[in-house]
């Protein structure tokens, strides 16, 4: 399970600092299993790994396994939540390079992201690399009219089109979306398309492990009973208010700890580069869920031993507004050991036999130090493996400790009322009927000056 | 050229406080063109692409075409400076999946990078994905000991030879190196490598106009001169102190002055997904270059829209501890139209026939509004396109604005002494010899507890 080590953080915050808030951690999570916080309707994925277990994921399974058959490439279609949680999985569980692997090796169709931006060379470079595949389209949003996905809907489904027929196309494509309501639903029943259901009561960035993560993962070849399995030893084993017993509420007393002390930045750091994407879901989660009512840690994360060559000189020795949260894997995964090799001075003669995966680690605790001894805290949090299951026990223990930490912050941590404002003035410019003297009213900012 | 909008800051900065600050660039301004600053051994990167061109690049254009003909795939080893100079400029000049794409469409070979973590298992992957090409190596080290592209050199040069015997891998490593010195130079030297020179007055994070990175982006079939040739012009354009002439100077200054009102982090934001790796280019460049002296703005990226739907509520109302700098391009490649269709209620309706750029446009000048109105002022940075000659006048303004940004924080922005702390303690760890006495100490360090 899931550990969290703060020997490195120790200098900093004494454990008096961060046991103190034992009686208000106590209480958020007395309510929020009563369902007695901000944000209360959207508490599913508290029981979602164990109710999605008790349930089954059949139908979900005889999808992915459709998709296998009928495509050599899969697109997923979907932002925010209904990207960051599927791409996390992928390159976590999967090798780098993984569409470049022979398909037999592979087992899975290839998979590539759409309408999770706006440009238009980035989505033309997409149609270049499909042309010629068999290719399957898993559309994912609850309105189906929010714009990113929307538009690469568009554009991909008439290719589609074009490619195969309109019938053919109806049986390639997969839609993700509300139970009942919304346009993508209804144009999923007048087109009888095969479809999953968003919960309601699970917010985007708690989505990963609803349909909105398992359909594209298991398509890919990702054990997805195994993910929920993992976050279901997890939802059990920090289903307690104890701070001891539980990491997922220390991580959470310890942040606020941190930030009481002037901490303005949390940098989630990591030494395996198949965590990119994690990191990526990781700041989305608690970037969204904390930064409001001017408050939160600004999430950043770095890929070491990489960024030790870039923003590591910041982080040893520059401003001291931010701590670390490392994360660890007992197991990386493959051995590749360092060669003996005859005339070559490269300092590295003692190492040779060596595995890179104990090097890397000794980086790791060599790091760990200097950043505690240069003045910045750092968490480490400890996974046994790369596994589907290790991976599933991290997103509950993420999940919780952000429920916790934004209840402790005094935000709901559940909504995300900024996101409209870019919105308003988008559909403005962009003309949509309905914002016409909003339109009137930001261009006239705009040409005379903006403030 | 490249250019600077203050629009989206204005009600955050007056345009007095950033201009009081024009006797101490232009005193900054004559000491960097003197060589009478901190750092003054590193500013060969000031006159760098008109001595280039004068100086000619036809070497390097000779070896990379060999290249071409000998490789199916080219790997860089290199990290921090000899890393991400290279990474940016592939991605921001060449099309998404360009490893997938047919060998006539893309000219070059396949680029993949090593060298710059150690992780097993992903070193693992690239050597799965390199089985049964034709594979050429480009080593940039300035010592040849920096660990990490030490240890991917010496299991890929033991893999290359394995493929090709050592008489035919000696063809196929191109060594990136000291003129004279380091490990790397005498190996080769010995094996009578073909070898290109780091000069000595570049720093590794100012080292992208080198054959640090032209040898490998002029391989990849980026035009490089072109290149040059865009910095060149900045070069030109931006050797005068003036602010109202300089957007380099203007942008240093402004963000001097945000930091001075309390803000804390930029965060750099584009609308292009090529430009991912520009942004970690930049991370560097500012990072080390500002963070030290428990000083300098933590630098920060973020990807519109994708990321409006992750850090996008933090930033419209989170801590009031940023502003953001908005790279944008004026003509962004490619069109692709939103295709109209019937009996979708998408909400796109009045949009059909639409280009998605002007759509993306859209969204980045509603989010600059939503932003500045928030309290996040924002800075744009204008470039044309993504042409390497754009490219080349972005990497140069970037370096110069860095080197007056540092010393109007009074700091030198060409050393790193902060990335020794973590090595030293790493050396001890790993046994090193020499280290002993300090691997004891920190060996009873970890036991104790760490404090």
């Amino acid at each position: 399970m899931v550990e969290l080590d703060l020997r490195f953080a120790e200098g900093a915050v004494s454990e008096s600092e961060w046991r103190q808030l034992q009686p208000f951690v106590s209480d958020i999570h007395r309510r929020l299993h009563a369902g007695d916080v901000p944000g209360a309707d959207f508490l599913g994925w508290l029981h979602l790994p164990s109710e999605t277990l008790r349930d089954g994921i059949e139908p979900l399974l005889t999808a992915a396994t459709a998709i296998q058959e009928q495509a050599d490439a899969l697109v997923v279609v979907g932002i925010g939540g209904s990207y960051l949680g599927a791409r996390a999985a992928l390159e976590w569980c999967l090798p780098e390079y993984f569409n470049q692997l022979p398909r037999a090796v592979r087992g899975g169709p290839e998979v590539y992201f759409a309408g999770n931006h706006l440009s238009a060379p980035a989505l033309a470079d997409l149609l270049r690399v499909l042309a010629g595949k068999r290719v399957c389209i898993n559309v994912i949003s609850k309105s189906g009219t929010t714009t990113e996905p929307a538009v690469a809907f568009r554009v991909l489904r008439a290719w589609l089109e074009e490619q195969v027929g309109p019938e053919e196309a109806r049986r390639r494509i997969y839609v993700t979306t509300d139970r009942v309501r919304g346009a993508l639903r209804r144009f999923a029943e007048a087109e009888g398309l095969k479809t999953f259901v968003i919960p309601d009561d699970v917010g985007g960035r708690y989505s990963v492990l609803t349909p909105v993560g398992l359909l594209p993962l298991a398509a890919a070849g990702v054990p997805v009973a195994e993910l929920l399995e993992g976050a279901r030893a997890a939802e059990e084993a920090l289903a307690t208010d104890r701070l001891d017993d539980n990491p997922a509420y220390r991580y959470a007393a310890v942040r606020n700890a941190l930030h009481r002390k002037g901490k303005a930045l949390e940098v989630l750091a990591f030494y395996e580069p198949a965590l990119r994407s994690f990191a990526e879901w990781w700041k989305q989660l608690f970037g969204e869920s904390e930064g409001k009512d001017h408050k939160g840690l600004f999430p950043a994360s770095v890929a070491y031993t990489t960024d030790l060559h870039s923003l590591g000189q910041f982080i040893q020795e520059g401003a001291r507004n931010l701590f670390e949260t490392v994360i660890t894997l007992d197991h990386p995964g493959e051995s590749v050991s360092l060669p003996a090799v005859a005339g070559v001075e490269d300092g590295l003669a003692y190492l040779a036999g060596r595995d890179l995966s104990w090097i890397n680690d000794q980086a790791r605790i060599a790091t760990q130090l200097a950043h505690a001894d240069g003045g910045v805290p750092n968490l480490r949090i400890r996974v046994a493996d790369r596994s589907a299951r290790s991976l599933g026990e991290l997103f509950y223990f993420f999940e919780l400790a952000c429920a916790v930490s934004g209840l402790l912050l005094g935000v709901n941590p559940f909504d995300q009322p900024g996101v409209e404002a870019y919105k308003t003035n988008m559909f403005a410019l962009l003309g949509k009927p309905g914002y016409e003297s909003a339109q009137a009213a930001l261009r006239a900012r705009l040409e005379e000056g903006v403030r």
